[in-house]
C-alpha cells in the first residue's frame, strides 16, 4: 500500500483563521480530514506533519528517508520562497515530493523555490489538488 | 457534459521525434489518444488544437469564448515564456485554463509566463497530468 | 485624399467582450464604425486590418509600403511589449505610424516597445484618441 | 467654457534657443501664441505657467485645484524623469492632466515618469500635439 | 548531393527597400539568385523559405526534419532576439543550422538568441556569408 | 525649553484635500494645531515650515543650524525618495531630525531615502506619530 | 487593560554582550525591566517572548491570535531581512504589530522586510522607542 | 576679458560649517575670495551664484546664455546626482561648463550626472581645482 | 588545551546517505570520528553540534560565547546562503569561526554568506579540511 | 597578394593538450599548418602570432597597422570577454579583423566582447572556420 | 624639484594615428614634447612611461614607489575600466596619482575605475589637462 | 617527492611595503622563506613564481603542465577578480591548484573568480594558510 507523507509548511495552522478571502474557511484539521478521505478512496496511507519551524520539516523528511515512505506532498506556504536548506532537503531524500498550492501563486507573482526540487507541482485547484497529487504519486510509484 | 479544449503549443508536434530523453517517445497523436481515453473515463468531451503560430492559438481561444467550452488545458511548450499576447488572451476568455507540463520546468529554471494567467498548473507527472487536469476542471466547473 | 491604415493588434477582437472595466463595452466593429465616422469628418480615407498573428500585421505593413498609404495608426494591444519583429517592421515602412491606446498604459506600468518605432503616441483619451491621431497624421502628411 | 492650464516644465524657456535640431526654432512665446490660437478656435480658455523650479509648478497645480480649472496640459521637458514630488502632485489635483511632447521621447529611450500620473499622453506631432490635447480634454470634460 | 534549406526571417522581404544604409540595395529575390549561384558552384541543392510569421518558420523546419534536408541556413533578421519557440524549434530538428547575418549585429549591441541553438554563426561578410555557410555545412555534412 | 522645527515636505498642503483614503481628512492647518497641542503638553516649543520647493526646505534647515533649534521633525511626503540634496542637507545640520509618516510607506513598497540621514523614523501611527517624535526628541536632547 | 506582546528576534539575547558600540551595554533582562517599567507607567500589561528560532516566534504569534492580546511589538534584529514566513505570520494575526529598532537600520543600508507587514515602525530612539511604541499601540487600540 | 560664472550647488553654503573632515574649514565666502584672487591673477572676470534651489541655478544658467559669459564652473555638491533638469540645462547653454569637486567623489563611489553635460571635470585638488578650471576655460575660450 | 566547537549545518546528517557523488560515502558519525582523531593528534578538545534548525545553531553559538570555547568550525551546508540571523550570530560571538566545505562551492557557483562573518574558509580538500582548520585555529589561538 | 595576420589569444597554446572534449586534439602548430595550407590554396600570405599576454597582442596589432597587412583573424579564446584594451585596439587599427571560434561560444552562454570591434565572426565550423575567414577577408579586401 | 612620472596606458601609442575625430592628430611623441614643455615652465622634472601591458605599468609604479617620485599622472586610455590589478597598484604606491583624459569620458558614458584610486581627475581640457595636473600635483606636494 | 609551484599574483611584491594594516609587515621574500620552511618540514619541494603580468602567470602555468609539477598554490591578490584568461588557464592545466589568501576577502565583499577554477581555497589564517595548502595538496596527491 502506497504511503504518503503530507507536510504543511509555515502558516498552514492559520488556514481558515486568516486570509480567508484567498484560502477560504477550511481549517488545517479539516484539510487533514479531507485528505484522509481522498487517500482512503485511493487506497493510500497518509501521515501528516506540520511545523512552522523549517528545521523540523527537514528533520521529518530525513526521518521519512529511513522509513517506508513512498512519496511526499508539501504545501510550503510560508516556506515557498527563501528557505534553501528546506529545498536542499527535498532534493536529498530518496522519495519524490509533489508541491501543492490551493491557490495559484503565479498569479500573485510568487515563484516557488520549493518547486525546483520537487517532482512537480499542482496549483490552483483548491483542496482537490491534494487528491490529484495523491493519485499522481500513487500511479507513479506503482502503489 | 463538460467540454474541454486541449491546446498544444509550439513544438508539441515534435514530441516523440526530438528531445525524447526529456519528453519520452510518445507522439502527439498518441497524446491525443491517451487524453481522449482519460476524458471518456471521466465523462468529458475533448477537442484538440495544435499550432506553432501564437496568433492561431489566440484565435482558437477567442472562438471558444463564443462556444460552449467549459475550460481549457494548455501545454504551452515553446510558448511557455515570452509571448505576452497569448498570456493576455488566456486572461480574456471567460472559461478557466489549466497549464500542464509533462516534465517539471522549474527544475530547468524555467518560470512560466503562461501560469500567471491560468487557473493553475500541473507539472512533472507525465501524461497523467492531463487526466488530473481534466478531473480538476470537471470537478470545478460542475461538469 | 489622405489614406490611413488602421491596425488592431492581438486581442482587439475581444474589446467589449472582456476586460470591460478597463476598455469599456465598445466592440471592434463599433470601433471601426466610429473611426470611419471620424475619418469622414476629416476627409480621410481609412482601411482597417486586424490580426492576432504578429507576422500578418507585418505582412500588411509591408504591403502598405508598396501602396498609396500615407500613414498608419496602430493600437498594438497584446503586441505592446515583446514583439521585436513587429517593432522593426514599423521602422522599415516609409510612412509614419501613430500608436493609440484607449487607456493610459503608463498608469499600469506598461512601457510600450512599439512606441520606440512610431512617430508618436496618443493615450488615455478613449476612442477619441483615434480622431486625434487621424487629424495629426493628416495635418502632418499634408493630406 | 472649458478652462485649461498649460504648464511648461524646466528648460521650455530655451525652446528656439537651443537644441533646435530636435525641437525646432519656435520660441516659448511663440508656443503660447500658437496654443492660444488653437484654444480660441476650440472655444477654450487657456492660462500659461512656466517655471524651472519644480516646487513652483507644484504650487501652481495646487492653486488650480482650488480654482475653476477643468484640466491641465504639461510638457514636462526637463522634469520628464526623476521628479517624484511633481508626479505625486499631478495625481493629487482633481482635474485631469494631459502630457504633451513635441517630439517622441520613446525614440530616444526616455520613459516618462510624469505619464504615470496623467490621463494620457500625446507625443511626436509637433506643436499640433497641443491642439489635440486641448480638443481631447475639452471633449472629455464636456467643455 | 547536399540539400540545404535557406530561411529568411521577419523583415527580409524589405531588403533593398528599407534600411539600405545598413543592408545595401540587394532585394530578397536578388539574395536568392546569388545564393543559388553560390550553391550551384558548390554542388549544393538549395530551397528557400521566407515568412514574417514565426510559426510558419517553425512549421517549415519541422517539415524539413521529415525530408532529406542536410542542413539549414537562417538569417533571422527580425527574429534574432525574443522568439523562444523558434529557438527551441532549431534545437529540435535533426540537421544542423548555420546563422548568417550580412552585417555584424554585435557592433549594434545585439546578442542573438538564435545563435544559442545553431551549429554556429557567420556575420559581417555581406552576401558572401551565405557562400561560406553553404561551404561550411557541405564540408561538415560530407555533402 | 526644547525647540523643535516641524517640516512639511512637498504635497503636505493637500492633506485633507486629496488621497483622503490614505491620509484622512485632516488638513495641514489642523496638523499644525494638533502638533502644537502635543508640544504644549510636552513643554516643547515648535515652529512650522512648509514648502513644495526642495531648496527652500534646505534653506530652512541651514538657517536652523545657526539658530537655537534642538531638533527637527520632517514628514517628507513627496520628497521621501529621489531628492539627494535634501538628504545631504539633513546630514549636514548639527541637530537631529526625526522622520514621521502618518501611514506606513513600507506597506506600499516605498523605501525612504530621507531615513538614511535621520536619527530615526516613526511610521504608521497617524497624527500621534508627531507626539511620539516630539517626546523622543525631547527626551534625547535633554529638553 | 491593553495587553501587549513584546517579541525579541534572533540575537537579542546577545545585547550588552556583543556589538556594544552599536547597541550599548543594556542586556536583554534589562530591556525587559525597562519596558515593564514603561508599560506600568502607561497602564499596559506586557508579555515577553524571545527566540532565536524563527518558527517559535511564528508559533507565539499564532498562539497570541487566539488569546486576549491587543498588539505586539517586535525588534526583529537578526530576522529583519530574509525571513518571509515570519513576515507572513505578522500579516496573518488579527492584532497590529509595531516594529522597534534601537538604532536606525536605514543608516546602515538595511531595509526591513518585517516593516512591510507591520502597522508601522519606530527606529533610532534607543530603548525609549519601546515606550513610544507601547503608547502608540495603546492609544490606537483604545486601551 | 574672459568672463566666468562660478556656480555653487546645494549645500555649498554649509562649507566650513559641516563635514569639515571631508571639505575642510573654508567657508563659502572664503571660497569666493580665493577664487576671485585666482581669477585676478589670470586676468579673468568672475561672477558668483549660489542657490539650494535647482531651478534657480537653471534660471541663472539661462540668463547667462543671453549675457556675455564665456564659460561656467560648477561645484554641484548636493546636485551631483539625480537632477536631470539641471543636467539638461547645462547642455542647453552655449558656453562650456567645467565641473569642480574639492575632493574626489569617485573614491566615495559617487558618479556625477552633471559631468555628462560638462566640457570636463577637475576633482581632488582642493580649492586649487578652481584655479585650474579657470585657467583651462580661459585658454580654451581664447580669453 | 584548545577547545573547538564543531558545528554541522542543515543536511549534514544526510552525508553518506544522499548526494554521494559529490560528498562521498562518509556518514556524519564517521565525520565526527575522523575529526576527533585529528583533534587528538593535535592536542585539541572538540565538541560536536548538529542541527537542521538555524536557531538551535545560534543558541549553541551563544552558549559557547559564555563557555571556555576557543574557536568554532562550521560546515554550514544547507545554511551556506540565505540565513542572515546565523551569519549575524557568528559575528557576535567572541571566538573566531572557520568555515569548512568538503567540496569547493565556488565551482558550483555558490557564494557563501557565512564566509563574510568567519575568520576564513577552507574548501575543496575533503575531510582533511577539518584537520587543517583545527590546526589553523589552534596555532592562531595559541592553543 | 593579400596578407593576413592570424592571432591566437590566451590559452590557444594548450589546444590539443586540454579540454580536448570541446576543442579536439589538434595542437596549435597543427592549427598553423592547416591554416597555412588553406591560405596557400587561396593565394593568401599568412603570419601567425600567439601570446598569453594581452598587451603583446595589442602591440602586434599596432605594429601591423604600420605594415602591409590587409586584415587579421583572431581566435581570442581566453580574451573573448573582459579585455577592453584589446577590444579598443582592434577598433583602432586600419585593417578589418574577423573573429573565429572553432566551437560556438553562444551555446555555452558566452557573449564575445571582441566581436563588437570586429568586421564579423565565424563560429562553430571547426578548423574550417579559418578557411572561410581567409576567403571572406580576401574577397572583401580585393586580395 | 618635484619629480612626476607620466604614464600612458594601452592604446596611447595610436594617438594621432587612429580615432583622430575624438583625440585629434597629436601623436604620443608630441604629447611628451608638450608635457615636457609644460613641466619645464613649472620647474618640474618628468619621466615618461608607456606600455600596452597592464603588468608593466604596475611594475613601473612599484619601481617608482622605491624611487624619489613625488607623484604620477596617468591617462589610462584602454585601461580606464576593467583592470582591477592596476587600480589596486595605484592605491598601493605612496605618492599621489592624478588621472588625465584629453576628452570627457563621462559624455560617452564611461565611468573610470582608475579614478577610484587616484587623488583626483582632470578631463575634457585637451592636452592642457596635463599642464593643470602637473601644476596641481606640484602645489600639493610642495614642490 | 611532491613538487608544488607557488604563484604570487599582481601586487604581491608590495607586501610589507603597503596596506600593512591588512596584510602585515611580512615582505614577499619573507613569504618565500617561510613557505620554503613549511615545505621542508612537510617534505615538499617548492618553486616560486611572481609576476604582475597576467599572461606571464599563464605562461608559467602552461610550462608547469609539461613539467613534473604535482600541484600549485596561488595567492592571486590583484588578479582575484576580473581576469578570465587566468581563470581559464588554471582550469586547463592537469594538476590541482589551491587558492590562498592571507586575509579573508569575503569580509571585504570580494568574491574570487579564481576560486571557481581551483580545487579549493584557504583564507583568513595568515601565512599559515600556505602550510595548510601545502599539506592539503601533498596528502591529496599522495606526495
Amino acid at each position: 500500500m502506497t504511503k504518503i507523507l503530507v507536510i504543511h509548511g509555515a502558516g498552514m495552522d492559520m488556514r481558515g483563521k486568516a486570509q480567508t478571502e484567498i484560502f477560504g474557511t477550511m481549517t488545517l484539521p479539516e484539510y487533514d480530514a479531507k485528505i484522509r478521505e481522498y487517500a482512503a478512496a485511493l487506497g493510500i496511507e497518509v501521515e501528516f506533519f506540520h511545523s512552522n519551524i523549517e528545521g523540523e520539516v527537514i528533520n521529518r523528511l530525513f526521518a521519512a528517508h529511513d522509513q517506508a515512505i513512498d512519496g511526499a506532498i508539501i504545501n510550503p506556504d510560508g516556506f515557498t520562497r527563501g528557505y534553501p536548506a528546506l529545498v536542499a532537503a527535498i532534493s536529498k531524500v530518496k522519495f519524490p515530493t509533489m508541491e501543492v498550492h490551493i491557490s495559484n501563486p503565479a498569479r500573485r507573482g510568487t515563484v516557488s523555490d520549493v518547486a525546483t526540487a520537487c517532482l512537480g507541482s499542482i496549483t490552483g485547484l483548491g483542496i482537490a489538488g491534494y487528491a490529484l497529487a495523491l493519485r499522481g504519486l500513487r500511479d507513479r510509484t506503482g502503489g
